[in-house]
């Protein structure tokens, strides 16, 4: 039963998100300050999770964190020809500080390949010091005219990483390291979300790229999300940077380097990629709180007695279950039950005199709402049961994003079948279009090439708007 | 013996504190970005350490993190008096956005009371909803005229915190909760420095507040060092943003709102509290690496010999010590020495091939540099001695730091014994003088009031300037 204040997806998936971001307290709207959100703690608590598993992955790859200044001379945004052309226009200046006007205004960093690159010149001497591998947990700033809360917005929060390499192969190893072990793993696995791991066509590259990868997911409105890209950027950098180091015959040569970043739009891709007409769903391993314990009692014996149960119930869950004993004692159980599913925690167990009586508790799921995801257990091994149980949920709402996604993806042969395919998920076909040909297609249905999948057949065929011969298949989707 | 870079302390502590922080490769200067350092990945660890242990500290005394916009409306700064006059000079200015010029300019936060105000007077509407316990981990800008790495840039980073209570009484358990339970305690814990906890002067104290309350360190040149602070800002920052709540007799009241913060200045604390003419030194409880373990050996034989027995011997360190295994090949014992001294990683442990006959290793202590800090210990056990021995030298860093204060802060009677004493660290006396007074002795001496002691005798005394009786004593020091 859809809940008050939610509409339902069907209805209008769009407003779904934003009652789903208010009434689950996600993000507040900065409105006096353009384009901004504020994360409010209920939404920032799933950025900090998200922050510990990249970061733990960015680590055990080898990587360091580092931290490079917020403002960047705006010269420096004009060194690459094909970045200024992308971020130029979408800046934030600051032309005075300290009450007097700058004789060269900074911009906000709307990404740091710039300002980190000038620095890696200077520090770079030799090939014993690549291949150089640090990472930069960090706010941007970018001048967006339409925004939706952590989709698209003025300021986001983000990791950046940025690396220096001896050669191209070197680099092309790092960019897809970080594409497979460290982003296509976390989402898959923490965030429950499967990914289709591809390379951008050159219209849809980052801006100063040589290559850009990126791990595309499905919404459940069938429109793709962006939820990672990993650049190659070639000697695109190190040449208007002046990066280079002196190689094993004593040469000077120019590097080679890559970015690479995911952002607090993660947090979107969750919401849109599980949640229902209920409200959020949390996958289990990123959920601040995952078991919330709600007593159910008519007055103070029984809350007492209650609440005694709660407590030696509990008592060993502390460093094995994330929870919180709701024991507010001014709202119904009724109200507290809503509440808690509307912000998207995985497992509610329940607690009243008859479960005390009879030594068991009631455990309801999150991801199967109603009578059929609850059930009644023995209070005798709950802890396991509910570690049990909180690993089922994740895997379950992995395997129901990845049956809609197939059911949702679709092999197209003509530019018919595409166009309609679009209207409701991915549309895979052979592609040997031109860039013109792929803005062509946009104007006419919205749909953009996501990716060329990592993963094809090798089967040459035919090209789904021109009829040349064609060597890969790309995915058409709708996108955020 | 004085190492290679390092201008020593006795000789020039300005230069010295410079040379580390170049040498264990913390920092680098940004000089195209005004005022502003990079924290290199060896510096930016220690920060994540400090992190880590605010956090939980944080969070354990019931606050949660949420994320504000870093652009304020210019505007909102003026909205509270003493605020303006205390923050407007030194703001960055955000004037153009997208590519035009902006109707109203930006400011990037200073900190953020003002922004944070506004949003509290949206969301609080009963008593019901406070306390509200909110922290933010952030960048702020100040547009500082001299910077000094670390304790004084035009970029920082740092926590602030921004509570509500629905009375005086209330926000001042908070500000004092903070002061003690989460700085005091962790800077005296893991930073291993002793702190002066007090009340800041009216001169003193944050623009805006009611009352200020901090936490003084002292480094090795004798001088004071503010670590962190926290402002009960009384009900200045409610009426300025009409904070306002129902309380349990339905009138409506403004509230009382609390801020504190400590910054990556603590890592100016850590360094020159305990750092030495060798370099860096860390306490264990904030290195990044605690071990390192280097290999001597003479030949390939010797090395596969030496490696096998690192690899037992640290077969179960995993989890209980945070280790490095230096097996560069193309460096001597003796560079390596000297690099890890420099970078302060608290224990050395040495194996050769007459160890690993032995079943011993070398194990040298950073914090006692030399001989007299190098002993030979068997393999059995190392592990657990190991970790004894990590705690050890914690307390024994806080130990020398608590007695150097000791020996460097004197009661003081006249005002000549005053200026005396502030040459060479704290001085104690009882005050009863004016703000005028205060400018004056500042003045004459560049000593300050770095607080007034919460802990005092409570026997009346003869103010140290004015002659009058006054009922308490201060600390009159020179601050960084």
């Amino acid at each position: 039963m859809p809940k008050e204040g939610i509409t339902p997806r069907e209805k209008d998936y769009s407003q779904w998100y934003l009652d789903i971001v208010k009434n689950a307290d996600l993000a507040d709207y900065a409105e006096v300050v353009r384009g901004c959100i504020v994360f409010k703690p209920t939404g920032y608590a799933i950025w900090e999770g998200i922050q510990s598993g990249l970061d733990q992955r960015i680590k055990a790859t080898g990587h360091v964190n580092a931290y490079f200044p917020l403002l960047i001379p705006k010269s420096f945004l004009m060194r690459e020809a094909e970045h200024v052309e992308g971020f130029a226009p979408e800046v934030a200046e600051v032309t005075r500080g300290g009450g007097e006007e700058l004789a060269e205004p900074y911009v906000i960093r709307p990404t740091s390949e710039t300002i980190i690159g000038y620095f890696y010149a200077k520090w770079i001497r030799s090939w014993r010091d690549l291949p150089l591998l640090i990472n930069q947990w960090a706010n941007v700033v970018r001048w967006e005219m339409r925004t939706r809360p952590f989709l698209r917005t003025a300021e986001f929060l983000w990791q950046e990483g940025h690396t220096v390499h001896v050669d191209e192969a070197d680099a092309e190893r790092e960019t897809l390291l970080v594409l497979h072990d460290i982003y296509a793993d976390f989402v898959e696995k923490e965030l429950a979300v499967p990914v289709i791991r591809g390379l951008k066509t050159e219209k849809e590259k980052f801006p100063g790229a040589l290559r850009s990868y990126c791990i595309e997911a499905m919404m459940q409105d069938g429109r793709a999300l962006q939820a990672g890209t990993s650049h190659n950027l070639g000697q695109n950098f190190a040449k208007a940077f002046n990066i280079t180091y002196t190689d094993q015959n004593n040469t000077v040569q120019h590097a080679w380097t890559t970015s690479w970043g995911v952002s607090t739009r993660l947090i979107g891709a969750l919401i849109m990629a599980h949640s229902d007409d209920e409200g959020l769903v949390i996958p289990p391993r990123l959920a601040p709180t995952q078991v919330v314990v709600v007593p159910i009692c008519k007055n103070d014996t029984e809350r007492r007695l209650v609440m005694d149960a709660i407590d030696r119930i509990t008592a060993g869950w502390k460093g094995r279950l994330r929870f919180k004993i709701d024991d507010r004692d001014n709202l119904t159980p009724g109200y507290k039950f809503n509440e808690w599913e509307l912000k998207g925690i995985p497992i509610r167990v329940e607690v009243g005199p008859k479960d005390v009586e009879k030594g068991s508790v009631a455990v309801a799921r999150r991801d199967v709402p109603g009578k059929a995801g609850k059930s009644f257990v023995p209070q005798e091994g709950l802890t396991e049961r509910l570690e049990a149980l909180l690993a089922e949920i994740q895997q379950a709402l992995y395997d129901r994003a990845l049956a809609f996604r197939a059911e949702r993806t679709a092999d197209v042969n003509s530019y018919e079948e595409l166009k309609q395919q679009v209207e409701r998920g991915f549309a895979r076909c052979y592609w040997a279009g031109s860039d013109e040909d792929e803005k062509r297609i946009q104007d006419e249905t919205r749909a953009t090439i996501r990716c060329i999948p990592l993963d094809q057949s090798g089967v040459p065929g035919t090209c789904v708007y021109t009829g040349k011969e064609a060597t890969q298949q790309v995915i058409f989707a709708r996108a955020y």
